[in-house]
């Protein structure tokens, strides 16, 4: 509540409500989405099986041959680096180069990214080149920025170094950088939405934040507003997350049932948790 | 019921009946036929899954050193096409020429052709070298014989439009056409069977319709009547998918209880879908 | 209980007691050991949700590109054939050298060897290297040292085929022999164990061997007696497997419970099932 510059750059956009990020989950129901996947081999189905949940209509194309046609026509691209490959990089580039020429929003997920160079080295081209939103947990937005890398998919930043890391990137690329994991923090520079939700077991279930990365990117096919679609997405993973663990025996029915969750919760419940900007 | 010469070329295949499907159900129990699947990076798992729970045995070999090797001694061969690259093409052709001088059968599932050159143009090849089954949703056979594709793997065709183009493609090449999906219609250009059972859901779980394309794969290894393997592989989907139905809570435990009804359904129960030729 | 040298050499070991056993799971969830996994599209997904259940954090990283900078400062690496290409063949002779050369353990898989020449002379050339465990059905054992080959990744070995292969495997490389499916028999040619757990729809879900290989591993990272990281690891899964098997309606849900129970299974319970050297 300042009238510093920032505030009113703030106010160019709408706030970030509950309300709001309902609105989007329902729009994702009612147009599915096309989000075309660029992930990795390990996450693919339930990537997949999570946008299906959510209501979008996933695509998994990443070919160099095929994925420049398909993300010319989709509604939304996700580029997750998990398990990069060289083949994989070429489609990444290509795939990018249509969603931009085509105006479609894509999301880059730069999955353990600091201790391994052929990666790092995609990632920080392609976040020069204006994704919608980057998403990843704490570690791999500092490395963004040239911070400590994680080890491997794990992150070891304090949420401190993940806020300033955040708004590092999300003003230097002029993107929302979305931290999630042990703790959710989305940002676009100016406004900042905590999630008012989600526990442990969604960080030992592999696939949970790369399909968080895929939800972000159906959500940006229905809204300009990317702060808010990464919003949206968080907090439908993050409720799902909770009532999933109220019903859990242990990994394996905790897996089902945040499919399950994502898939019946209402828009209004599943939104409840954004603690807007 | 007529004179046609049609009905006298059909005469030369036993009728397709919900006892007959029974059979093969149970025959690929007793036998487990070697499915060598070379699938998509989507659906390998829940398809290796499926198998196993019908009674059949997996391999997902599909590179191009080793695909022919394993195709010359399999019981059948699965060609999808859902992630397709070029060394999976490779592949795929030394697979089908070694299934072929060696009598294999083999089935082609085209995902996703239409929009996408690469993985069209090898259809259309494909094709021509005579899959037992050609299966697929309703714009993915229209588009075998040129027409419309659909979005992705979506299908967009009416259940007019689907029945013409399969009975153009089981004509053209010589095949059956399983068309899966909203509409379940597989036909050998001469009998038609549908299946009087299925869901929106089995839609909503990614890999069911590249499963299904396996589960004729398995049945097509134990009748040479290649559209009484489909008709026993699509009914024991579709009715597996109302038990599953009836037992669950969202999409999560819908995939779950999907894998438990095609390992536990009587054989019988499982075939009685079927709406004979 | 000879007094030949094989006797004593075996005494430079303690015995392999569930006691041991179960303090080998309770490191493993303790101290969390990155588990680099070079292994096959179809179980990635659920070797990471395997790994996780037991308290290990998974990598996925095979590429030549990066899997060797893993592999050097990974707590162990496991070396799986199931899918094998060239390029990942090119990441898992980088990533066993780095392996090497850091002391990191690595435990090889040589899934579907005999039958298929490209992997089976790379399992060859691995197993020279000194895998610290090599584990794999009865006649993957047997390949290994020109035995028969099995059919795809089913074992027709009987069990005293099957243990003398084993012994032959551990001696000639100086290694753990790790049989598991039907039979579970481990041995370093001097010691060993074996499995009083187990039932038959382990071999019926996909994965539930090749997770059990990365579980070797993740307990390699936290012993150096590889016969008692195996027999830990064995143990775990086979225990689980009979708890899961108790809530199962059908395959489905059986493996939902494999991994509630690894998640969930007291150390001492999950190691009761170690019958030692």
């Amino acid at each position: 509540m300042t009238s510093s510059p920032a505030r009113t750059a703030s106010e160019s956009r709408p706030p970030i409500t509950p309300q709001a990020a309902a609105q989007v989950l329902r729009d994702v129901r009612a147009s599915a989405p096309l989000v075309q996947c660029l992930t990795n081999i390990v996450v693919a189905n339930f990537t997949a099986n999570v946008l299906l949940a959510a209501g979008a209509a996933p695509a998994m194309v990443d070919s160099p041959e095929e994925a420049g046609i398909l993300a010319g026509v989709a509604s939304a691209v996700l580029i997750n680096l998990g398990t990069l490959t060289t083949a994989q990089e070429a489609g990444m580039r290509v795939a990018v180069a249509a969603a931009d020429d085509a105006g479609v929003p894509w999301v880059l997920d730069p999955v353990a990214i600091g201790a391994l160079p052929m990666r790092t080295k995609l990632a920080g081209d392609l976040a020069e080149q204006r994704p919608r939103v980057i998403r990843g947990n704490a570690s791999e937005i500092a490395a963004i920025v040239g911070g400590m890398g994680g080890r491997g998919v794990d992150s070891t930043a304090t949420p401190d170094d993940a806020a300033g890391a955040a708004a590092e990137v999300a003003r230097r690329f002029g993107t929302v950088a979305a931290v999630s994991g042990a703790l959710d923090l989305l940002t676009d520079g100016r406004r900042t939405v905590r999630i008012a939700a989600g526990n442990a077991l969604l960080t030992k279930v592999t696939g949970v934040g790369c399909s968080l990365g895929a939800l972000i990117a159906a959500c940006s096919a229905v809204t300009d507003d990317a702060l808010l679609a990464s919003a949206a997405a968080t907090s439908l993973v993050c409720v799902a997350g909770d009532v999933a663990a109220a019903r859990t025996v242990g990994l394996g029915s905790f897996a089902v049932a945040l499919l399950d969750a994502i898939s019946t919760l209402d828009a209004d419940a599943a939104a409840a948790a954004v603690v807007g900007a």
